[in-house]
């Protein structure tokens, strides 16, 4: 094991401090790192190719269970990896979901290529989506159901802590670019540009899901959970679908309705010789 | 308007104390009752048949923006509804959701004739689900896409005020019933015997979703989140199912899962000439 070894995170208060700050957006913006909680997320970053650039352990976490198994083949990937045992409170007093299961960790955001990103042919755009957790459901469902990358508009950041847990590793696999919301008509107009087109998700009104040809290349936009998608997608290459749901019921939650039309989609564009497992 | 008019809620303490009780579980089994928070729950639940037994209003609410405009409707259908105006401060501290948004009332439990019950075609179980919020959105989903009922075992209690407000009114339009997790064995028993097929959904294995031809009446069985559905629900009527998903994903989340099997079996099903719109 070399010099790897687990250190005491007792004076260091500075990390303490640097680590605080990335639960702020702008924060995170400006350092490029981002904060990864809970046992089965920190996993997955530990298993992805995304840096991990400070990894935190629970103290009463390692007296009972020991190094993480993962923990071996992380530092093979980093060998100059510094990993703290911390005191349970000290874990709490950072942690910005319910509770970091012990595992903390801050990893450094992968820089993308946008050229790169606009050569995919399915793409999920999130326009304005508030919540938390629906964001990060969102992204995981998007990277179980074939999405190749995902835009934001406004609305929650995707390294937001509670969003890097929902979505339970997706942002360390998907692509992810976020825009302001007053990129919006422009990057309608981009998106239609690069041969994409729009499917905008509307409670009532556009063509039923049910029977749905989807298109070569196509950006699902989901907009906000009680407004809807904003008028500016609605672009000249603009298919709006609906979910057909029983009289009684009103609607669905965002995060069901986009998993509903990527399954759809994905299954629809199987079914004619596509990608499917 | 007869003699209905909002009551200032100031020294009646007994009923702040009453409502503060009903966050509790066993106090809503004890009573009967239950708590709806939010804007657009209350008014759901206004224009529901459910029993409204008292309707709390924000001070600052009623003087923006006056009486709700679907006060009028729900004491023509209960003139002996009492309502009151709450100071704001009060009003947040009985709230269990984030923020009631000016608006509490208690309900009545609707009462279930289990017989009616097992003569549906489409019902949900819910098997040990934690979380308020997943088991919130699969009632919603549910009511959307078909169900007729749902069965819940131990797990959130689907009267816990954020599990009414995530299913956005499907509790007041969903036969609900709630056993023990002791009375698993048995209620899989049971809907065997009553002609029910058991699907549960798995993260592996199984039959694949795509393609599926529904059978005549289902259950559709959705586990805990990290354990998945208990071995009790894999009777001889039983089909294990699962979502075919991209490689480098792990697994849905559960309330995404079940949206999507729910809208399959809902179109598979009206493809053959079943119920859809």
């Amino acid at each position: 094991m070399n010099s790897m070894e687990i250190e005491l995170l007792g004076r260091h208060n500075r990390l303490v401090k640097e680590i605080k700050r990335l639960s702020q957006s702008a924060i995170r913006d400006e350092r490029g790192r981002f904060l990864v909680e809970g046992r089965r997320v920190v996993q997955e970053l530990a298993l992805s190719q995304v840096e991990v650039e400070e990894l935190l352990l629970g103290e009463s976490l390692l007296q009972a269970e020991g190094e993480p198994p993962w923990l071996e083949g992380l530092w093979r990937r980093q060998p100059e990896l510094r990993v703290w045992m911390v005191a349970d409170s000290v874990l709490e007093s950072l942690s910005n979901t319910a509770t970091s299961q012990g595992f903390l960790a801050v990893a450094r955001r992968p820089t993308l290529e946008l050229a790169q990103f606009l050569k995919a042919k399915r793409l999920l755009v999130l326009s304005q989506i508030q919540d938390p957790g629906n964001v990060g459901t969102l992204l995981r469902s998007g990277l179980a159901l074939g999405i190749e990358g995902a835009l934001l508009c406004g609305g929650a950041d995707p390294y937001n802590p509670k969003v890097v847990r929902a979505a339970a590793g997706a942002v360390f696999h998907l692509p992810l670019y976020r825009f302001r919301e007053e990129e919006l008509a422009s990057w309608s107009r981009r998106l239609e540009a690069e041969g994409f087109t729009i499917l905008t998700a509307e409670a009532h009104g556009g063509r039923s899901l049910i029977g749905i040809e989807p298109p070569r290349s196509w950006a699902l936009v989901l907009g906000a959970e009680v407004k809807g998608v904003d008028s500016a997608w609605q672009s000249q290459a603009h298919w709006p679908l609906h979910i057909p749901l029983a009289p009684q019921s009103e609607s669905l939650n965002v995060a069901a309705a986009g998993a509903i039309i990527m399954y759809e989609l994905a299954r629809a564009g199987a079914t004619r010789g596509g990608v499917e497992s």
